[in-house]
């Protein structure tokens, strides 16, 4: 959004001029006037101008901290209006993310009917579908005529409207769907049941939700129904909640395989930043005391000759890198749902094939480097096939270890990557400095 | 989808059993015909027996290479059926995609609307909203009444239906948008110009996809229109599109911090896979020949204490992951737009300060190891003022070269791994062995 729009609403909201206020009210996306508000000191004296309901749609768009943090500023009075305005499924995920006593005072916010709507949602799994459904959506009963649907169409309020309607018989079981087109063309006693397409597409409350997110993808919907373990519709997914499931799924992936918390905000706390990072480096310190131990075991070697110090750290790292890049095209394969038991043998096969090849390659680069620096031909062999072997086992492990890790239902992408330049470490030395020691007779 | 259904699906386009074909056609998902089909040898036989309105849906489920490779296994006359029958958009992205010859070949099967249609879209930039956008949409005058409105949409074909409308003057110009239920729930006799609402959000056609669907992600949209510079409405985006964009911008992103080429697949042939990969490592061998180089110039120094060459990868070691973490934050914030010229300044700083103190507690764990290895508390003194500084320049590097490569319209994770690895070990390997030459006389 311009600053100049931010501008604009920031100045309405500061001098009480009623008309351009009711300009806002009515035609501001709460989207806009949160980013507006967003980091302001005065954000509550400003909301405070808004009708609750309004206010309510602004907090539906911020994340967890801030929605608390704006509620508590509002009189008790105020805070009962707003939270109860609020759509259930953002007040289930506010309260999830609150200590227990606060917990409590937001339930005693609570009206009777929301009170129910979030308690049923804070019982699924926060990252399965029920986690992210919302309780607020249009169902009709395949007995009724196109004209009360539309009555029922009329008054329903705040709901999650969409172009489709899903269909239920007197179980309140999911039987199908109708295109509000559908209804719109039809005659007005025409029974629902006669325009139902039966072949209606759902998840079940407990799916995960990158698997949901998966089937939004495949088949391109808007919306999605959720039921029970007795079909009986409980709730509906509609795909900006998968939008913002896939930013969070990605968004994981990525900081995991750098070794960073998934939650670490680009604009956070440096305190945070630290307590996000320093673990991981602090792992990746132990890997690399390890691999240091292991040249220091070789260091009578070396000192003869000093070379192979500068030739080693070229071994490891070019195999650290090998590594990280199937590591990293097996987990995106892996959240992207590309990878089955069907073809996950032939693209470890694969891997390794493509370790050998550019181990092969980079091998003879290496050799020749290594040739470089001393005039010594088996030297620069023994470097190259060190530098060979280093390289398919470094590609093995990046593609191995997601696999494994995926199979142990733990995230593929944590701790994978200080696992794999880990390996390609020790091995690049021990490798090359073991050959070295071993061939060292024929060398000086 | 379950291997089951998938079985189902195969064996009754195997055996011309009349009613369970119908039962396919009439039922099953476009989507889940594709995927029961895919990498069949005799998937063009079985399709042959769909209607072409069928075929065409399962194409354009597709992707390009594969939609092409199918649709020349038909005959012309059939082809021409089926890519007329293809929404605009598939054909303009298929059609990108081919050879010169081939475009043409594919012109050739346009009938007059489509190829239409096709030019237009092919004149957008294919990751600009003009170049994602469909042009099959409903669009209503605003003088219309809602009668001669339910009766236009009554008769829309093949347009991607959605719950809102978009409400156009007399010179095309986009002036508001309905809603489907506002539509049904207003007289027959009422004006669209009374029920529309104006405050209308739009993209234009020249806006990045990523942009885009950044709107998407804050305003929680299904649909938006696109407008060329005359506020002309020339097409819609769905909310479906927009999942695509971003599995792909991601993809690319990750792909990219690892070095390798966005188009790498998992199940990619090998000669692809080496080819994507080979090309990074050269460029890593090369930075890497660099920083051995440098180990090499201090050669005198690390044959008189050998232990040198344990302690300094390490340091290298660390720095390079550290720069990583703060490479792939900031990566990751610029393409979710956490990002801009305000913060930019203050995340720098943030960065620096905590590379300074993750740098002074790695830095005092190196200086004990080094310690370990060589009895000597100037040269562990040493190592950890080296360790500490070098983190600084790697965190520092790993922040401000993204948003360097970001300024010149470089994709900010394109090579900046390569880079801050580099920085990281040259700095590394030169401030170590620099300052413990310096230290020599007072070391040994």
């Amino acid at each position: 959004m311009k600053q100049k729009h931010i501008d604009e609403i920031i100045k309405v909201l500061m001098n009480d001029d009623y008309n351009a206020l009711q300009e806002i009210i009515h035609h501001e996306h709460p989207a806009d006037i949160l980013e507006a508000l967003i980091d302001r000191s005065d954000a509550h004296d400003l909301l405070d101008k808004l009708p609750s309901e309004l206010v309510a749609e602004v907090l539906d768009e911020a994340d967890e901290e801030y929605q608390y943090e704006l509620l508590k500023q509002f009189s008790t009075q105020k805070q009962k209006e707003i939270i109860n305005l609020m759509s259930s499924d953002e007040i289930a995920d506010l309260i999830e993310e609150l200590e227990d006593n606060q917990k409590a005072d937001m339930f005693n916010l609570l009206n009777e009917e929301s009170r129910e709507d979030v308690e049923k949602l804070l019982k699924y799994d926060g990252e399965s579908a029920g986690g992210i459904m919302t309780t607020e959506f249009l169902a009709i009963f395949e007995d009724k005529t196109i004209k009360s649907s539309l009555k029922y169409i009329r008054n329903a309020e705040d709901v999650e409207t969409s172009f489709y309607i899903y269909v239920i018989d007197r179980n309140y079981r999911l039987t199908g769907v109708v295109s509000l087109r559908d209804i719109v063309t039809s005659e007005l006693d025409t029974k629902i049941a006669e325009i139902v397409n039966r072949n209606v597409k759902y998840v079940y409350y407990n799916e995960d939700q990158e698997e949901v997110s998966h089937t939004f993808e495949k088949y391109g919907f808007m919306v999605m129904p959720v039921v029970d373990d007795e079909l009986k519709l409980i709730g509906i997914i509609t795909v900006d909640d998968i939008l913002e499931v896939m930013v969070d799924e990605t968004t994981e992936d990525i900081h995991h395989l750098a070794g960073i918390n998934k939650e670490e905000k680009v604009d956070g706390s440096l305190f945070a930043s630290i307590k996000s990072r320093l673990p991981w480096l602090c792992v990746n310190l132990i890997t690399a005391s390890v691999s240091s131990s292991i040249i220091n075991m070789f260091s009578a070697t070396i000192a003869q000759i000093v070379a192979l110090s500068a030739v080693m750290t070229i071994i490891t790292g070019m195999g650290g890198n090998a590594g990280t890049q199937s590591l990293t095209l097996i987990v995106r394969g892996l959240s992207l749902g590309d990878i089955d038991r069907k073809n996950a043998r032939h693209i470890i096969l694969k891997e390794m094939g493509v370790g050998l090849f550019i181990g092969l390659i980079i091998g003879c680069f290496v050799s020749l480097l290594c040739y470089r620096y001393e005039q010594d031909i088996l030297l620069g062999v023994l470097a190259g096939i060190a530098m060979c072997l280093n390289m398919v086992c470094a590609v093995t492990a990046g593609c191995v270890v997601p696999l494994l890790l995926e199979k142990l239902k733990v995230d593929p992408a944590l701790a994978s990557g200080v696992f794999v330049t880990g390996v390609s470490d020790c091995l690049g030395f021990t490798l090359f400095l073991g050959l070295v020691t071993l061939a060292l007779p024929y060398l000086v």
